[in-house]
């Protein structure tokens, strides 16, 4: 969707908001849908003018500034500037030693930038072109002149930029920008279309459950749908298309993940792991990385993997320093590192030990078993993973306690171990809150001699005082607090009664259970929370219905004893 | 949507991949989810460890490098991490100057990065806190110190990071990260929801048409729900809310415009320029300025405005410069840049001259009448955008037709100037072409003494051969080519038979509307052209349609002369 923006203006609009907002870098060309670099006109150097349609920031107007381009043209939403524009922002960036314009290879700017260049070559200012065409999908390697241009772009433009940049002259820039962009390919993936601004449908789409290999970046069709692939499937198949259309390469490349305008960060660095193995494995070695959004193509969702061969030349090229709004780099060279995962998981484990293991285990299945609703409850007022969490804190917690007790620990220390996994692998409030509760319930029937109901019961006034000091709520604040106290209250009064520890047990867990109930129905009658809980229709803190759950299925659990 | 990536094993395979891709910057904990400076520990210097909940790439881990933090720690997503993984990252982070933790002020990062302090504590580790509350949504300005950190997080961290860097003792870097949050707001709205890894629905929605002021970045519900703002509103809405809650301040300031993740970087700056504006008018002026992603939140659709009023310690601290994956800075300071447009638009003028404006009005609205049906077809094989272009380009040449006839041109010099502000407006391949069909045809009738049929054919014959120099088509590859012979070879046949002027011309145009027919309906045999005409249904190049469109409004206008 394009909400911000119209479509009649929207390239004078965006493009007046980035020189106001990069003014340090960047300035207008008068009468012109083109920026130059500040400090350009620079006298003696060869201007690298880039250019081609919008919707693709940072390419092309992100990426001027020191060490990567002089002046940018800038076309209508996925159209070439005119002539006129790539006329007048060249002359307005050339400072007497010729202009090296560089973009992708599309129809339209292949013709009004030629145009501009005999217009220049009319008033006697040489300039030279670079046609970048990485795109592998888009033609075959016999005809690779014929290929178009996309993230590959960067790269090639980069390379440009610093052969500017220290002085080479334009037969100098041409020749390296040629190089680069023979020494650089691209093969993409879209997972969903873009939306052009003043468009109500999407240009393209992709069927749910498909990606499509080889899409352009201005919804150009791929060259095979797929089924939607994992980030390893999907690793794979950049790579390999990749592979065999690489020049011959010493094994030192720059590596390109490039995020298409709405696909996560996160998801990129899913796939990456993958991709970099797969590199490491073919003998390249990646002396840059990044992962990023470079050339996007609106909010369309995808990424594409591009790499660039490099000799002596270009990887000093590349490791100069270069400062525009999109793209700023320092040239740091990349050490080779290899993936290695962070914490083992735990492994499964059929043993299955004492007390703590089981009723654990059985709370675990309940919050599974409830886990969507539990995540849905969270949601209206929260981030909707209270399901989640829990679930990934209790098998942390079972799997604790189950070494712990086949290692010969007692309820305590099972309950101690139980809790800090479980915090530790959920994380979140709740996982601290519930670790708390565990441990200290554990800590509470340490040295006792037979787990009673008052053993339990003190145990379990015990967990509820640091639940408190720890998570600072009050009652009535319709938080986990408030299923919790009912709970301990009923105990503590089936213990002083007599009860054995089951009945005590199941007691109080309905009781924990109805209030539970209440609570999320309650709704609170002003401020904050009750405009929160009108929101959430009366639901506010999951975490009393997960307390409910857990101490009921403990409770069940025990009842097998019987 | 979520492609890349499972619910179980996300925050894991990111990190792995993040690790691998920055190692140049970065490297990993052992055994926690947590990442370093790849040259920290730094004996001597307060270590800057800051962290929560994944899902905001770069922030948190990606804010890890020279000049910023010297750690991050990783939660599952939107959830903080555990007091162990914070207690682990912090200890390889140290180097026996302390702790400056910092995060976002949520009840799982206090309850987990506080417990890991005590730990350090009693390991004789010191550490302090700064908690981010920059959100002006979430919280009365009286109770200032429980609003949640949201975007801010960047640039209190940024001064941290700075402080740290001079060599500034822990008290020091304390200090100057909590002046930094008291000198920082944030105000942010949603168009719509972000998707959890694993999650089939959104976690939440915003209804079409609506947006939600002062939504959080963990779906947190807003303050208000208004209609869907333009950007101008929007910006506003964003600066009216911020202006009240700033401190003092002497008008240096550092702006920020950040991306949730799925809106445009151009649908940015729209707002940008707006936004700008109003902080002027308030007597602020933006140091710095940032326009991009920063603190995401999946790939939820929304923006926020942060300003951080600078003194002189700020100000230098801010300019310092740092370089990590997700943001590097040189610290270039923001001249003041007023926002000007950059063309202005054809002035309306209701002056209707000669020939020339009548029948290209006639073709426009022919054009304008069947806009989206071009770019439909358009779409199909390439960006959807051939009527839209070609709507611009027409209405630039109606104008500058109508200036120079007014002016006292004859349709020679009128075609000529229409020709080139429609290559200008236009831009694209399309543009480029219709406008060489125009200025050639104006060419070839300069000098007549009057326009004939015989007169206009020797001008389409000369037009249709610049046409195919520039676009270098050839007859039957379906493009606007194949539109263009048969009208001009039946335009030749009839003024060779002695048809009068309009009647040739009527009759070129029902050949063109033919094989315009044809063209769109016939399938190329084999190869890639085959392949995109069979992905379109047999529509390849809209040109051709375009163009039978326009000879055909352009004789009907001729046939009212007579």
């Amino acid at each position: 969707m394009t909400v911000l923006g119209t479509a009649e203006t929207f390239k004078r609009d965006w493009l007046d908001g980035f020189v106001t907002a990069y003014g340090r870098t960047v300035r207008k060309v008068p009468d012109a849908y083109g920026v130059i670099g500040r400090q350009v006109p620079r006298r003696g150097k060869v201007a690298v003018v880039i250019g081609g349609g919008c919707g693709h920031y940072p390419a092309f107007a992100g990426l001027v500034g020191p060490g990567l381009a002089d002046g940018a043209v800038v076309g209508d939403v996925f159209t070439s500037p005119s002539a006129e524009q790539v006329y007048r922002t060249a002359r307005a960036a050339e400072g007497g030693a010729g202009v090296l314009f560089g973009y992708g290879n599309y129809q339209g700017d292949v013709l009004h930038f030629g145009l501009a260049a005999r217009r220049l070559a009319a008033e006697g200012i040489d300039s030279r072109t670079v046609l970048v065409t990485d795109d592998i999908a888009s033609g075959p390697a016999e005809r690779a002149e014929r290929r178009r241009g996309v993230a590959g772009d960067l790269l090639v433009f980069k390379i440009a930029g610093a052969a500017a940049e220290r002085g080479d002259d334009l037969a100098g820039v041409h020749a390296a920008a040629i190089k680069a962009n023979a020494s650089t390919r691209t093969f993409g993936v879209a997972f969903g279309g873009c939306t052009l601004p003043g468009a109500a449908e999407p240009l393209f789409t992709v069927d749910d459950g498909a990606m499509e290999l080889g899409l352009g970046i201005h919804g150009e069709p791929g060259v095979r749908t797929v089924g939607r692939l994992g980030a390893r499937a999907l690793a794979d198949e950049l790579v390999d298309g990749l592979l065999p259309e690489l020049p011959a390469h010493d094994g030192r490349v720059v590596a390109l993940l490039n995020g298409l305008g709405r696909t996560k960060y996160e998801e990129m660095f899913v796939a990456y792991t993958r991709v970099h193995e797969r590199l490491a494995a073919a003998g390249l070695s990646p002396l840059h990385t990044e992962v990023g959004e470079f050339v996007t193509s609106l909010d369309m969702a995808g990424v594409s993997l591009t790499v660039m061969v490099l000799d002596d030349e270009l990887a000093g090229l590349y490791a100069a320093p270069c400062d525009t709004p999109g793209y700023r780099s320092t040239g740091a060279v990349l050490d080779r590192v290899e993936p290695e995962s962070t914490v083992d998981d735990y492994p499964a484990d059929a043993t299955r030990g004492g007390v703590v293991d089981r009723v654990l285990t059985a709370a675990l299945e309940s919050v599974e078993d409830n886990e969507e609703e539990l995540g849905r409850l969270d949601a209206v007022a929260a981030d909707g993973d209270h399901g989640l969490g829990i679930s990934r804190g209790m098998r942390a917690a079972v799997v604790a306690a189950r070494h712990a007790e086949a290692a010969g620990a007692g309820v305590p220390d099972a309950l101690l171990r139980a809790g800090t996994a479980l915090a530790d692998a959920a994380g979140g409030a709740s996982g601290a809150l519930y670790g708390v509760l565990l441990a200290e319930t554990g800590a509470g029937l340490r040295g006792l001699p037979e787990i009673t109901a008052g053993a339990l019961a003190g145990a379990v006034d015990r967990a509820a005082h640091a639940f408190v000091q720890l998570g600072g709520a009050e009652p009535g604040e319709k938080t986990m607090l408030d299923a919790i106290e009912p709970f301990r209250v009923t105990l503590r009064a089936e213990a002083d009664a007599g009860s054995g520890l089951e009945r005590a047990w199941r007691k109080a867990a309905l009781a924990a259970s109805t209030a539970a109930a209440d609570t999320a129905n309650l709704v609170p009658a002003k401020g904050r929370a009750a405009r929160l809980a009108e929101k959430s229709k009366g639901h506010a803190d999951p975490g009393a219905t997960s307390f409910a759950l857990i101490v009921t299925a403990v409770g069940e659990e025990l009842g097998k004893d019987g």
